[in-house]
């Protein structure tokens, strides 16, 4: 329903455009009314169909609700492209949303806020695109985020589903009538959280020199660590210092719990500042920027836009820590073509890939606080060899972990390394025979498929090799694009909720 | 002192052929009987300073003594190669032992049954160095493997260390009077049965055509899922069906839980079958074959002498049930080259790398019985996530795993994949400026790296790349051969009794 309004909204705003006489606005209104129609029929459907039933929500109808209004809020969202593409007389060659697969790992990739595009070289390039889609690509990654954050820290807490002992919050435990108004309170608190940081975002981009529409589309992919941009070149394109380090600030606050601002808005500010992950996350953020920098002074740094400057300090300083924060945010934005960088710096993004943000934030991966937990459990499981009968509470802040916790957290790690290694395998097994990548002489590689497996798992958008920075997804065959398209999802929503529904006991009555 | 007696022994062979007139036995025999008094020397200094001390072996003390040993132990082993390369007139091209990193790797390789060797091409192949030493190869192998059983299956689940419950022994837990007759009488039963399957596969090689030195050296590596070969082409270069059969069967056997040999031989037939473990890793290998066997049948197949064949459905499964087994039992031994078969061939080898053999075996990796316990660990937390208030105890067989024990395997797999990615990375970071590479236009690739860390991580062996079945270690910096060298005591003696001699706490009194 938020969709179709949304949509509905940029119809309009097309439709406006259209009546000034902006031509090419035309068949994006159409298509964006024709979008709204088809997803308020889905709509109607659904509604009609669930009206019989109880009202009660359990767990298991809250994780098929969950994965299921992903995986449909993206065949909705895809809409727009493909009946753009359908109905503009633009010549095929122009624009990459060939088969609705295109379209969807688009519109998934805006929703999960992962930032992975089709689209590719001119003349099926980003700039050619009319403002309508570019603005709704961006709308994707905006409500993305916002819905992630509402499920992760107001709804799926107070059902006792997985982050409640992650975040941290004094959830009194949900109370049958307490449930709804409290998640309709905190929810209400962080959109205006969101709200309030998105204007302030919008405000500053264009006080330093980018054009209100840019700074809007740039705005909603900063907040949601998604990664679309306006500009084939993305962030590089500007090649403002200004404007790069507003990204940075509004890419690390996008990448916080935002818990935590939640806390600070009730006054309590030395517990964002004892929060370990916020401190881990800040340090991981140091550390990773300090050694991009030191390997940057010595290279010469092809930026997004192909051009190469020999690295001086000031520009090491600017491309570690963007690129760096970017990568790490799950952002995806680039200011350089870190593919072209020597082993080490890569090596570096790699792990930052796996890392990702916090827990509660809009960007995805691991997060911090996984990764966290992992390495207390692995040094006091080191210790235990030789001291088996010392038992030492593990803590992380003032928290004890408890033995449930650590050991889902290390299957929730595991769970993720699987995943990314079935989908490196598929996407290997599905790209192989591509007509595409043969006729350029340029054979699929084991790197970038499994680049293109975490970096669409961990919602990341650019990984290396033929899905590097200055690269695009274009070029996948349809069946990987649908099996990229799974991992977005998989991990956007931390894997279990989709998973879930392709266990047979799920179904199965108690 | 086990060592310095087959030093000597093997010494004292080569002494006798000297006397029979084999000049190059000479310094071979002289290396011998220096390492012998070097090992001697080494032995009576810590005797005389441990001699003080009390008697009670604790937990710590146990572990700081089986790690000292290994590591102490591969240096005496190392000796011979050593001292032949500086006493042998042999020039130094014509050989590959030029540094002690060299000799120290070679000899760990052996002791830990891994089969890495940096024995490279002609003139510095393995078929012209002395038969004196490719016996001490082979014997680092077997008394190698011997050890590991004997530890693993007698001794460590007697002191409580990790194996206890993985080898579901009915140990009536230790009393201080009972444990050591017990270790005793097991290491015994264990040294018979071991002692039994070297006699029994040296009398069917040579049945099969093989000389009897071949047939010795070949039955060690084997036995010990070792992997060194007298032969440049490894067993490929018998060619002989009824050689690979043998050593397939015995490969198959060194990788199976000795426990059960022990059941065997107590008359417990049943329990040998319904071994869940022992289930598995067949199932393992049949699945793996079948695929390997499919995909051969379409490719020319290379063997590990060069020779190229289009494969014939027997050529496809000589070749694919071979090189299957002997990875998943990380034996080494190659009658191909798989580095140059299709991608999913090797991802699969890859894949049986990281699985390994049983528990309790000569094998190395992460084993079965732990890649099961995770498989089951993760389906139930899937479980838990629709469903939290069941709970269903974890079973492999009849024994119910504990949550102690699920997390202990959890956190050793996620431990060998963090020094998996430690050790590619120290060796990218060690070969990015070898000259030996470069010089030849081979840079190093991460392939080579990750490949090199896990086949020696995992005691395997051969590995992809520059370090494929037909290529070798020699070309490695001294450096990346003693991180190599560490990678593969860690994985021998399963990664946290090294491990723990670097955490402080371990040093510190209670």
């Amino acid at each position: 329903m938020v969709l179709c309004g949304l949509i509905g909204a940029i119809g309009l705003w097309d439709a406006f455009a259209w009546f000034r006489g902006d031509e090419t606005a035309k068949f994006v209104a159409i298509a964006q009314f024709g979008a709204v129609g088809v997803g308020l029929l889905i709509g109607g459907i659904l509604l009609r169909v669930t009206r019989g039933c109880d009202y009660y929500l359990g767990r298991r109808e809250a994780l098929l609700r969950v994965g299921v209004t992903w995986l449909v809020g993206a065949a909705v969202a895809a809409l727009p492209y493909f009946l753009w593409a359908l109905l503009s007389p633009r010549a095929p060659e122009t624009h990459p949303f060939h088969t609705f697969a295109d379209c969807y790992f688009e519109a998934m990739s805006g929703l999960t806020t992962t930032g992975a595009s089709v689209l590719g070289t001119a003349p099926s390039d980003i700039e050619s695109l009319p403002a309508g889609l570019l603005l709704w690509r961006a709308t994707t990654h905006w409500i993305g985020g916002l819905g992630i954050v509402v499920l992760f820290v107001a709804v799926l807490p107070t059902l006792g589903v997985g982050g409640k002992k992650m975040f941290q919050f004094e959830t009194t435990g949900p109370t049958k009538a307490g449930v709804r108004p409290r998640i309709r309170e905190t929810a209400r608190i962080l959109w205006l959280i969101y709200f309030g940081m998105t204007l302030l975002e919008i405000l500053l981009l264009k006080f330093a020199g980018m054009g209100w529409f840019d700074a809007v589309c740039h705005t909603f992919a900063t907040l949601a660590t998604g990664g679309f941009s306006t500009k084939n070149a993305s962030v590089a394109a500007y090649d403002s210092v200004g404007i790069e380090v507003i990204i940075i600030i509004f890419m690390v606050l996008a990448g916080v719990n935002f818990g935590l601002y939640y806390q600070l808005i009730r006054g309590r500010v030395s517990a964002v500042f004892k929060d370990t992950e916020f401190r881990v996350y800040l340090s991981i953020i140091a550390v990773a920027s300090v050694i991009l920098i030191l390997f940057l002074m010595h290279e010469p740094i092809i930026d997004a836009t192909g051009m190469q400057t020999q690295a001086s300090f000031g520009q090491a300083v600017r491309h570690g820590v963007f690129n760096a924060i970017s990568i790490q945010t799950t952002t995806g934005f680039a200011t350089a073509d870190f593919d072209q960088w020597p082993f080490f710096p890569k090596a570096v993004l790699i792990t930052l890939m796996f890392i990702g943000a916090s827990a509660g934030s809009t960007g995805g991966g691991i997060k911090v606080i996984r990764i966290w937990i992992m390495i207390k459990v692995l040094l006091a499981e080191v210790e235990r060899m030789f001291r088996p009968n010392v038992v030492r509470p593990l803590r992380v802040g003032h928290t004890v972990i408890d033995h449930d916790l650590k050991l889902a957290t290390l299957a929730y790690i595991m769970g993720i390394l699987v995943l990314f290694l079935i989908g490196s395998m598929l996407i290997m097994a599905l790209e192989v025979n591509n007509e595409a990548l043969t006729r350029i002489g340029k054979p699929i590689t084991f790197g970038t498929a499994a680049t293109a497996s975490i970096a669409t798992l961990n919602n990341i958008g650019p990984g290396l090799e033929l899905v590097g920075p200055v690269q695009n997804y274009g070029f996948f065959t349809s069946a990987s694009k649908i099996v990229m398209s799974i991992l977005m999802a998989l991990g956007r929503i931390e894997v279990y909720a989709i998973f879930a529904l392709f266990v047979p006991r799920f179904w199965r009555r108690e």
